[in-house]
């Protein structure tokens, strides 16, 4: 059975177990205070070229929402989303646990626009009963998108000048950065990011770390005493070390990028394969996640050597189906899978 | 000036006043437990034909609205709600702030039915990974509606249905019961209410009162400890006879519901003469609320001597506009307005 | 039956009734936007001498307690009380509800002192581990205190001095604020306490009025959408000209302190009868609350003519028992108490 | 430089991470669902004598805590804790951040009675204001303690009496759970933890893995729809292999207890031979943590060579210093320190 199911079902790279198992009995400081944090710090720092950036680790992207989220909003404040931000549908509520309503935009295709988060926010303040609503005081987007798509730095660029505008905070969830960065459809660069984001994070988790998402902030009014919510949130890990050792490894020559390209890549193989074959798909996808609308026969079909996943029903005939590929994917099951798409 | 603006433009009813003048200087012990409280709490559990509710007083609904949501959930727990319920957008997110998502359905008139609910509670439950969704666990429903409509007994015996299937607790907001229960387009009484209902509130700043809801429970598993939320959220009133004086008088005589009926017939006369005059209506209101679509010059005209309330723009020409009555409003006000309305 | 049970047993002062019933029938806009709440905050800003201070009206104790702390608290934050602080140990935990701990120390006599608040503040800030710990950032007193004690000027001052050098906000509670400014042992002026808080709360419900207590922010950082907090947890009054019109009444003509100052005269004047018969008294109370320390038969002699507090037991023969005066006390049953005393 | 400071300067137990490595190209669904976590599962109930217990893994023991609390408390309601217990001083108020309050006792040594817990208990239900007291709910113990204390059985299993009298439950913070077990003093078996808890969790992340703690539930009233809290609290890992794994290897013929016990016969060994030489130990502790009390001058004799943890001023001329030993700990350099002791 060849998986192309998610994109963490397996461990992590081995350059990162291998640096793991060279380091284990070394004796370090926990909570983060290590050298082997420090040197992922400055190493992101550098990629993102913001040398005055804050970096912190933390294990999951769950725990980077909601942390950045509740760090930044007062307690009437609410965070915008895409309605289909992972934030509103796939955390169990976690922003609100903390306090906060996430507003949602309606979303064609996972991402959000500069217009309607601007209108959005121009209705709120010219309500002379606004402390009725809750406050739009964030604006949450996903590169790439739960649903593969990504953001124009033109769109980016746009939404910014919105929060600028409102004196408001943008924040990224990177949780698939790497694939969205290193798509052919992209145009945005880590620099860009860090440049239009308040705070954003990159995702070890999907992109060949066992786990851990690294937090950037860039904006210093939001830097304050950051780590007192780690630890509060339960998501200051005490032998830090693993996160950094892990981070350490993905910033050294370029491994985050290079490992997270090929997987792109056939995941856009894999897409132009149904296409080819005159099969539909949902949404316009360009990162590492293909969803294809197919009948019951053919999922059926390709269920025999493929382990997939159903997001749900389209219509009567046809079904949601994802295709995620990820750094460790082989070249030789996506070749196989795209014969096996041209035979159906 | 004549006020059609909203139904807490005026004090409270006259004989509350007198009743809290009488008996003013009287010793009473605090937080609800006086004699007033008890008589008060006697008179609602008769007239809901429940003998066994628990009954409490609170000042507002807000306040009413988010104690007994979070009494009733756990963490990870949503109330399901109609997108245009009070709760989910002019509650300044007051249900989140206890850690609560809102779990909103789409409604044509303000109300919800059994089949969108229980296509909710039953796509959540068949989901192998539903741990990473908010549980919905709670069915808010308000009655009068935000928009002036009202469920049949039909509806909500449906409703509750579905709710009892998956044994979860059904609460409906009654801010503006009374106006709700004295419409001639309304087939539910206190009692139904009462016997459908595992929690509601009987409105009383709306109708009639200074200020003040009684929270009835009816159904026993959500009895326990009640008093100590309200404490804690700082709703337990330290002269808790303010609130006992006044639903005392309310419950007495009827008075409660001999307020309320003029208001809503008021309202419907109002209604007609716009419909009679050709004068579109939005939506279908059959309570105190009444919202007609006028155009900018419609409203400056009625502005000159009518204060309403301006909801939104409808379309590029027409704005919805509501008219509200309450047991204060004299019918010499409605007969002028709609001798204007004829004149228009 | 004589009550000197507690400071909330009657209505309220008479002439806020009066205004109650005149304006009963006037037509006013909700929520705290009338003209009576104007002229009541545009008087209580000036009896404070802070032209430029925002004043806010909320209906209880508890509810401007947690309110005025969640809204000057980031999430790790929390409030340094007096162990014996109300809002440690009497309203169910409603600061904690909003995410924060309340921090305490010790207190002989309900007060605390400079030199405590800044050892716990030095000590945190000086902890290179600090973010596992919560980061005290704000400090609560009461003026009286819980135990009817009184902050001095200098001890104010030097809390002041302190909250100003750690940059974190004064916050007092003056549910029994004209109590504790009428006695004849207090050194601290109205205006006083607006100079050295940066946020405090003048007391009504215990002071004459129904309920309603009036929050004064006089620190501009503290200012910023105070009403989006109050609404959303519940303490936004529909009718808030309730509000306006009591402390209005209360604080035209030097009401407020005229009719709380009998009370403490009273009280000071129990306090003399205890210890002229040579019965001990329970700690050195100043204002409107006196504790005594009476044995079993003692306490069933007075219990047969009076009524008042058991607060607990001391030791195996005396129990504390608080006998509490208000703006409603009439004089003759203060001296029929003295007198019983006296013969005892 | 030997280090002696705490017990998670190491990453991990070396069959832990051979495994890793062993299963980490494996393709396996993720959240916990995967076969190592079921056969680590499997394996932790039979070393509880737990069949029907269930098992969760989480990543720290921060997480562990106000998870285990807040799934059990309802929002009024509080956990009993000794004053220095890790959730009061140690979590920057994760718990508060959940909305609940410790509710402390004092301990002389770390562990609290069940004569104080039922004191508690009793005060607080006789109390018939109680509703302005947050409600004792829940008992939270640690053991070892944080000062390195154990329970005894007798302890224990009085404590748990008066939880069944009152109907709350019993939760024990197993942070060091391994070094506590293993001690010579302790008279208590994981069985008998997991009879007398209904809750508690068995700690990884200082006892050999590189991260991980493993919540047990006994007590059937608690299991519900656990895992939806724990993903919504970001404690869920993706990668949930990463925790079946380790504890895999751990309950795998003995390994937890053989690696945790040579910590605990060390650190007797350094506390006698600081007795023998006549140096004052700060509290009786019988675990793998170890305080001393030292001279200026001993601290720095010492700190030439090891590395240790200074935890505070004793008085003016000793402070208390902590020694921790580990899995990790080298027999060779506890010998060296025991004969530099002897030497001082």
């Amino acid at each position: 059975m060849l998986y192309f199911r998610s994109d963490y079902v397996e461990g992590c790279h081995p350059a990162i177990l291998e640096r793991l198992a060279q380091t284990n009995m070394e004796q370090l400081p926990g909570y983060g205070e290590d050298r082997y944090c420090e040197s992922a710090r400055e190493k992101i720092k550098a990629a993102c070229g913001t040398p005055n950036a804050d970096v912190h680790f933390v294990v999951g992207g769950t725990q980077a929402n909601f942390i950045c989220i509740c760090a930044c909003l007062r307690p009437y404040q609410g965070v915008i989303s895409a309605e289909s931000g992972h934030i509103n549908g796939h955390e169990t509520g976690s922003v609100e646990a903390t306090g906060h309503k996430v507003l949602t935009l309606p979303s064609a295709d996972g991402t959000i626009y500069a217009e309607q988060i601007e209108a959005c926010l121009k209705e709120h303040f010219e309500d002379h009963t606004a402390e009725h609503l809750v406050q739009p005081a964030m604006v949450y987007l996903s590169h790439p998108t739960e649903t593969g798509t990504l953001y124009t730095k033109k769109q980016l660029t746009d939404i910014k000048r919105v929060c600028e505008k409102y004196n408001i905070p943008l924040f990224l969830d990177g949780a698939r950065l790497g694939y969205g960065l290193t798509s052919e459809y992209n145009d945005l660069t880590l620099e860009d990011i860090a440049a239009l984001c308040d705070i954003f994070y990159i995702g070890g988790t999907k992109c060949g770390a066992m786990f851990g998402e690294a937090i950037v902030i860039t904006n210093d009014a939001l830097k304050k005493d950051f780590r007192y919510i780690i630890k509060q949130r339960g998501a200051l890990l005490a032998k830090g070390r693993l996160l950094g050792i892990q981070f350490d490894v993905l910033f050294e020559n370029n491994l985050y990028f290079d490992i997270c390209r090929p997987a792109v890549t056939y995941a856009l193989r894999i897409r132009r394969a149904f296409e080819e074959k005159g099969i539909p798909m949902w949404g316009n996808a360009t990162a590492n996640q293909q969803f294809v609308l197919l009948t019951a026969a053919q999922i059926e079909h390709l269920a025999k050597k493929y382990n997939f996943e159903h997001i749900g029903k389209y219509d009567e005939n046809l079904s949601v189906i994802r295709f995620c590929t990820s750094w460790a994917t082989q070249e030789s099951a996506v070749e196989q899978l795209i014969a096996d798409i041209k035979e159906m």
